[in-house]
């Protein structure tokens, strides 16, 4: 197993190879990228990113937080951005644009002409997406300098300035970069994710772009995008939070020539590629969680479709199952509490829970079990807590971060 | 303003008195309370509790959680108990004899049983609760000793001995002992709550128990406690966590020989009343909140009811904001970010949002303040944060305890 493919809740894929380890860089054909230090973060780190196909025929899907707040870069992509065909897509971090208004929609609008400007595409196919401090004006004049500075410096292997500078409290880079092995050819896939807190199982809460050197429709694009998001940033939680400027785009120019049909063998492979890759990615998200320490995964079955997504959600967000899983505690019974707050008036519930494969509560009842072998199980990186509702049919799953000292430091001291 | 009704939140009334200060001990008329150690707490504090009525004329009310994983007191006196005339009520602390299948349920009936005989009422006369851990089966050999000591040690003053009892993660005692002149003449009110982690928004999430001496039918009580609990137990937010055990209870011994008749003057004072000591008792629970440092109030007005009670429970819930309270940081594009999860698809939103009176937020866009004089506003025990949405016409409130170490603390480390 490679070292980004580091999950055991990630199956490794015999067609998917990555390409070199940590550190190394380059976009797929028909790709260039750029991170630069604009200002706009205190610490100096890079905080305007730029990434660009230089194909016409590039094709896209972008998808968005669906809060009722959103960020204006996100009404802006919204309202006036081509998504099957988005060439460039720029970036600021240290800045949400959140909550400014008419001048924060006309600031991202200024930012999407800067950019089409300096990678000479038309406005409607530039992407702008922000993250920071939500509430505070975007400091033009940086902007204008940043993104000026990103369209000069352009790389082929820009990718990891571009991973940079799309960062906030992120503790370290959540960046891809795979070969794909195709029926009808290779295809290199590369991707670069941001986030950390404000995380949400209602699907991303992130930023997170995609870039391949594939030929596919924008509906393709928006076919495996859809579907990957809904296996990965849909299915993760770090505080249950839902952000202002989620934003996902993947891209593909084209440049390796291997045209990705519709229902082909091609498109299953790609998307089991894509899949692997941002569910590896959501899972890095989870493990940077604002000081985590270890993942949790809850996977509920039984029920209906709706009861087992509302159970995993209300398990996922118990802030008392996070801080057991931050004490490495197997505190089972905050498992059956949050089970039953999100299952009202259905008691008694016959309901059967088991942590690493130790059935700890059958039929709603304590199984006697060696407490101190549980407790060294769930001493790990990763642990797995199973529900059993009554009834049989519904499946879901949703992966979660511990909730620990490190989280109140970060939350608690973070300036507006 | 007495030393028990300390929060700005709670209006003094003019025919409420409170009776004695802190350590101050006495029932109304008719009721007698014991709380002993029985061996259920490794601390050896009080963990065996009982309230017993005198009174055979005795009325009453219970409410209870709503969870889909009740523990077995909780099933046992929805089943099997006269809740309109409820003349004792036993209590352990240090098991929350939840999720503890049939033998739970029948470990429940027979501290029914002994507490009925304790106080020589029929079984279905007798409320139970337990409070503690999950998924431990209860010592009964100690619940049987603990009883029968509790139905000996009953006493007109022994209600801070019951308060003390009942009690497992509180960090101070809950206990209120008013007189209240009704136009019919003077009646005692006395209760008793505890709670602190595993509070949510969702009614109660604790057990409070209330006596009078006033006499009113179960019709009253009934009408009385459900009114109280949905502006008190009904809108606070430690962690958003229903429980599996929450349990109020009213009872009137009716040995004031004053009569508060339905529709009466005397029902709308003694509501008020009750009003107040359940909404200070809420409160105190809040700040007690496993380790919180501050209280917060957000208060929605406009849209229609349901978005304002989602809106105001996804503020309350919020580990951003409440972090934010922890670390007296006026962070207000948290409370924009929370508002906006909680209406999905809105955006761009027109929402308003002051702290402590300042408006930080118009029409969705930020308003120039004054950031240090506001830090200085939000450093106080009690913060007030007002959300204005769309429209008009609906109104939610819900206090909730900020997030901080101590939180983690206990609840990393609180044992299964």
């Amino acid at each position: 197993m490679s070292p980004f493919f580091a999950s055991r809740w990630v199956a490794p894929l015999d067609h998917v190879t990555e390409l070199g380890a940590d550190g190394d860089v380059g976009l797929p054909a028909g790709f260039r990228a750029a991170g630069v230090t604009a200002g706009l973060k205190p610490s100096g780190a890079r905080d305007v990113a730029l990434i660009a196909s230089d194909s016409l025929a590039v094709t896209s899907h972008a998808m968005f937080t669906r809060s009722g707040t959103q960020a204006a870069p996100v009404l802006l992509c919204r309202e006036r951005c081509e998504l099957g065909s988005i060439a460039a897509v720029v970036v600021n971090s240290g800045n949400a644009n959140a909550a400014t208004g008419d001048a924060g929609y006309d600031d991202a609008q200024a930012m999407q002409e800067l950019a089409a400007t300096a990678t000479g595409v038309h406005p409607s196919r530039v992407a702008v997406a922000s993250t920071g401090v939500i509430g505070v004006p975007l400091p033009m004049d940086r902007i204008i300098t940043g993104v000026r500075a990103a369209g000069k410096a352009l790389a082929a292997d820009g990718d990891r300035d571009f991973s940079e500078a799309i960062q906030t409290t992120d503790a370290f880079e959540k960046r891809a970069r795979v070969q794909v092995a195709l029926p009808s050819g290779t295809v290199t896939v590369t991707a670069q994710a941001k986030g950390a807190g404000m995380i949400s199982p209602g699907f991303a809460t992130l930023l997170c772009f995609v870039q391949t050197d594939a030929a596919m429709s924008a509906q393709t694009c928006e076919l495996l995008l859809s579907v990957c998001v809904k296996r990965s940033f849909d299915r993760i939680s770090v505080d249950g939070q839902l952000s202002t400027s989620d934003t996902v785009i993947l891209q593909a120019s084209g440049a390796s020539g291997v045209t990705v049909a519709p229902e082909s063998e091609d498109e299953l492979r790609l998307g089991e590629a894509i899949d692997a890759i941002m569910r590896q990615l959501a899972l890095l998200v989870v493990k940077d969680g604002e000081g985590a320490r270890r993942t949790g995964r809850v996977l509920v079955r039984g029920g209906d479709e709706r009861t087992v997504q509302r159970v995993a959600r209300s398990v996922a967000n118990s802030p008392l199952v996070k801080a057991a899983l931050y004490g490495a505690d197997p505190n089972w019974g905050r498992i059956a509490q949050a089970v039953g707050a999100a299952m009202p008036h259905m008691a008694p519930l016959a309901l059967d829970i088991s942590i690493e494969g130790v059935l700890v509560c059958s039929a709603g009842s304590f199984v006697t079990h060696d407490p101190y072998a549980l407790a060294a199980a769930v001493a790990g990186d990763e642990v797995e807590y199973e529900v059993q509702l009554p009834g049989d049919g519904a499946e879901a799953e949703v992966y979660f971060s511990d909730l620990g000292h490190e989280y109140v430091t970060i939350n608690a001291e973070y300036t507006t």
